[in-house]
């Protein structure tokens, strides 16, 4: 079976879990603090991050973007990207807004303010920060909103990696207490929507040690 | 003919201008400076960055990898992802590496201190943030060193896009004076090799508006 190396927080872990739940691939998940710098770990990625995925021979697949695309060339259920080449440009396009944009826009400061500095650095997180990343998220739920205008999903007509990308970057949010759906009714509506997938309730029953999740956060009605 | 808004020291640009070449797609180049947020050129790409893609029936593809992947599946002269899933994971992964972790530690820091504030702000740069830049750039070094130790290409026995991610990228901080390869002997002798290739002498000849590169930068006895 699959070794996962992730932390229940890092949103690239979450990407990587909802896409190989969806394909119906079983990983065991193995627990990685990235930040702790584990020789071992740096050994096996030289980029220090999460997610890195382990095979049973040892050969290791490294990044949430190429762990996504090595799964979905070789397990043909459940397609992620589309079915044209230009349907799996937009959702490549989308992936990037997310993983890249909204992780330094948002989700990657309130990762430093609301978990780092409370589980690691014992600091109080700083309010600028704060206020920055909940003006950024404005816009990105405005542009969630402005896709599902003309969209049923983020990406087109059929669920795919860029939902997954979107809701894993959100639901870490969420889990952190900076998610108002306020005067995002639709988007709300599609977040619900994912939320009711099996794939994604697992994910929403983990915890982080020492950091506890608003009550809303696993609920279908929130 | 496709369209490609691009300028002259954009190292993502320089990847699918590279990508492309190799590929055999002709392009017309249009001149965008990104930091100048034209109107047309945001409503085309709403993350406001270069390189975006237009077709002769107007659809756009937007960011360097999504372009990439888009002639990868779409052209079958020169592959440049790899053979196997395997390959092309690994391949993907080197791209992520010079991408996000090179370009964010080194390439994006030279162009804010050594292109943006002399033709834009007309500032002087911060010489602890090129020292910053300077010591990133030996940890990269050593780390194409170490891959081609082990392998003829960065990313195993063939020519690919990893070796055109990260040539574009080097190449940026050449133009900017930034490029020593003192100690580096073997990933200098790559360097060259790549050098040496047509699609890359085509782009070596072109100049950024009010700042000139060094003398060798487009030698191949550099």
């Amino acid at each position: 079976m699959w070794r996962l190396y992730q932390y229940p927080l890092c949103p690239f872990s979450r990407k990587v879990r909802l896409a190989l739940a969806e394909k119906g691939v079983e990983v065991e998940l193995v627990p990685e603090l990235p930040w702790a710098r584990r020789d071992e770990f740096v050994d096996l990625n030289p980029a220090g991050q999460t997610p890195v995925l382990v095979g049973d021979r040892g050969a290791a697949l490294i990044d949430s973007t190429a762990i996504c695309e090595y799964f979905e060339e070789t397990i043909e259920r459940m397609p992620l990207l589309g079915a044209s080449a230009a349907d799996r440009a937009e959702v490549r396009r989308l992936c990037v807004w997310f993983d890249q944009k909204f992780y330094a826009e948002v989700g990657h400061i309130l990762l430093a303010e609301r978990m780092f500095k409370r589980i690691v650095q014992r600091a109080a997180p700083d309010g600028g920060a704060l206020r920055t990343a909940g003006r950024n998220l404005e816009h990105h739920l405005g542009y969630i909103e402005y896709l599902l205008d003309h969209r049923r999903w983020l990406s087109g007509t059929t669920f795919g990696l860029a939902d997954i990308a979107a809701a894993a970057h959100l639901s870490v949010i969420d889990y952190l207490s900076a998610l108002d759906w306020h005067g995002h009714a639709t988007a709300k509506q599609w977040y619900s929507a994912i939320k009711s997938r099996p794939t994604f309730r697992a994910l929403l029953s983990e915890r982080m040690d020492g950091l506890a999740p608003p009550a809303h956060y696993d609920k279908l009605d929130f």
